[in-house]
């Protein structure tokens, strides 16, 4: 079901980040469900992560470890490892110890994440068990492979890829990413991994992927649940022969963050683009305000109204349902009458009532697009924001209703 | 798909309050879908209205007119007057204008109430040309009727009733209400009018409408949209040999308070179990908050997560769903380690994870049952607050989508 959404671009191999995969039969036997990511040494690799307070035990043993020096991610899926308390905390780091092991790095340069069921203990023998497969499958060129690895609910594997040439250099930039419900990111998607061969400061790459989730993956939503555990990393190997980014300035700086820029809100938006049941990728846009946060206030709550996504599931131009959520979405002395809402080009409400030159023929036809853009105009200030969201088809329902079954 | 909900109960008339309906042919032919109320001379009226800032027409008229005496309360069904303009409000006083000419009342004594279809010109002539039938139509015993006549969406009729006696004299308080989608009601459900025949001062009836509302209407939710049409009202004719209610204290008010709330309760709680596509009714009971916000915030988090409502749905005992909402309600400094769930009585989650001594059997028996409450101690204060909500089915989508086809 998933719009727009074709097979997996050209993902360039990154100098000096390799990637292996293997079946540790966690869910399903067969399935590939571990993946292991080698980061050079002397890497730099900053990530954000959810703000689920209920977050998952790997995530908080990143974060302990993401300050250090880090030379391998284990990722799973199948299994959360959320919602299981101290054995969960013990279970990540042991399977991070045994990896380290294996290896012959400390056990802190190992980074663990998990997603799949919350609340059932991490099978950590089966993990472990599966560990020298996937080291034995490391290579540069297994994105592919990797990006099929880290699905769950996904139905298609999300990677993006962009180059820069500097000083006669080619610089690479690429990632993945996976999810496809309990998408609401607050710092991040359940997960992303993004690398580049560039070589860029500690805290410069912190800002960079801060930055870059914020405008991408924090922009995007399914239904509204924000998971525990949401993570985005951003690997920087050094590789490639340029002198180091110490500053958030200057000409290689600025190429480089577009080209991350890019390649996040291209796997952000392909996780949109598989949503859970999604038949449409709906582009929200709010311009006019007087805040930022008055803009994502007005978009999420379009963007999460069960009645909008319905009517969009059902190609329904009902406008009605805009103007209401947009009333609601909790703006102080909104004035109604200064509000123009637009679906796609056509203009369907203005002062707080129809358009007088919409026609329901013209809502229709936009509506019958896969890929439609809801753009609320609010005559209050210069603030803008943009939020990308799916419909809320049966698909959904039945996805969410036999997820454990 | 109504839960637990069954035919009318005896609605016992109200001295001094008649209803009567008629078909204006609104939307479709023969169908009741217009409202009379008479309120007898000397009746107080007060209300409450949604916060949403779209509001709808007839909401603006009502709340002019509140203040001053009411006679008449004009409802139709099947367009919602909304989203119309300054034409929705012309024709919102045209209708009472010609309710008021056909009964001798001043216009002003006349309030509108529309539910239906957003957006689209109200049928003014239409309701004119109804207006005879249904006060040829009044009676005290037309609740039922009445009941019927006001709903949409709803497969079921909803009112209750209470009755009471004070110095030899008995007091009744009536209730109807409709609504089954669009449902976060923020001040009060789509409509609801409740009439006793107590003699209550304006500033009385006021604060027990106000108070009575936001622990009943407001604190439901079918799927977080804030409608642009809540009203609920509140009326007292008077017409009981009592003395009036001059002050919020004392014997009998505390009588009617009691009354009031429990009709309040009884309507709204039916709005819950007739929402669109239910198949559970659920309690969601945040205990041990530091403030009765944070309790809502959670609350309210639990009870509009799809993830929660689709699990509901298909009786999956779901914990994680449930801490991963608790997790990103939003709540400063949550400690999970203290946090407790309940599935009915069953504890399900303690400590930030599984509780040791649950079993799937135990939380598969709660979810089979189709009224479930979600008990959650958060364990940092002594405030607590309840929201009632439903799951979300394959059939919400189904009406949702098909709503205006």
């Amino acid at each position: 079901m998933a719009v727009g959404l074709g097979p997996l671009p050209t993902l360039h191999p990154v100098a000096g980040f390799q990637l292996g995969i293997a079946s540790a039969g966690i869910k399903r036997p067969g399935r590939k469900d571990v993946v292991v990511m080698r980061c050079a040494e002397g890497s730099r690799v900053a990530g954000v992560t959810t703000t689920n307070a209920f977050c998952a035990a790997p995530v908080i043993v990143t974060r302990e470890r993401l300050q250090g020096a880090v030379r391998y991610l284990l990722t799973n899926t199948g299994n959360a490892n959320a919602g299981t308390g101290a054995e969960g905390l013990v279970n990540a780091r042991r399977a991070c110890a045994t990896l380290a092991q294996l290896t012959g790095v400390a056990e802190t340069a190992v980074l663990p994440f998990s997603t799949g069921v919350i609340g059932e203990p991490l099978p950590v023998e089966k993990i472990e068990g599966a560990l020298q497969a996937a080291l034995d499958d490391l290579h540069e060129n297994h994105w592919a492979e990797a990006a099929i690895g880290i699905m769950t609910t996904d139905t298609l594997p999300k990677g993006a890829s962009r180059q820069f040439e500097h000083e006669g250099v080619t610089v690479t930039v690429t990632g993945i990413s996976k999810g496809a419900g309990m998408i609401r990111p607050n710092m991040a998607t359940m997960l992303g991994y993004i690398a580049t061969d560039a070589k860029v400061a500690a805290e410069v790459l912190q800002d960079l992927v801060r930055d870059a989730a914020n405008k991408s993956f924090n922009r995007i939503t399914i239904d509204g649940d924000t998971s525990t555990n949401d993570c985005c990393l951003l690997i920087a190997t050094g590789q490639a022969p340029l002198a180091e980014i110490s500053e958030s300035r200057g000409e290689l700086f600025a190429k480089l963050k577009q080209a991350v820029f890019a390649v996040c809100m291209d796997v952000a938006q392909a996780i949109v683009r598989d949503g859970e049941g999604a038949t449409k990728f709906v582009t929200v846009q709010v311009n006019g305000g007087g805040t930022h946060q008055e803009c994502l206030d007005v978009g999420y709550a379009v963007a999460h109204s069960p009645l909008i996504k319905t009517a969009l599931f059902a190609s329904d131009p009902n406008w009605g349902r805009i103007l209401a959520a947009v009333g609601y979405a909790g703006v102080a002395d909104l004035d109604v009458s200064k509000i123009d809402v637009f679906l796609g080009e056509v203009c369907i409400a203005s002062q707080g009532g129809r358009a007088a030159s919409y026609t329901e023929e013209q809502g229709a036809a936009v509506m019958a697009e896969a890929e439609i853009t809801i753009r609320i105009e609010l005559g209050r200030g210069d603030c803008s924001e943009t939020i990308w969201t799916t419909d809320l088809s049966h698909e959904y329902v039945r996805i969410n209703a036999e997820y454990r079954s």
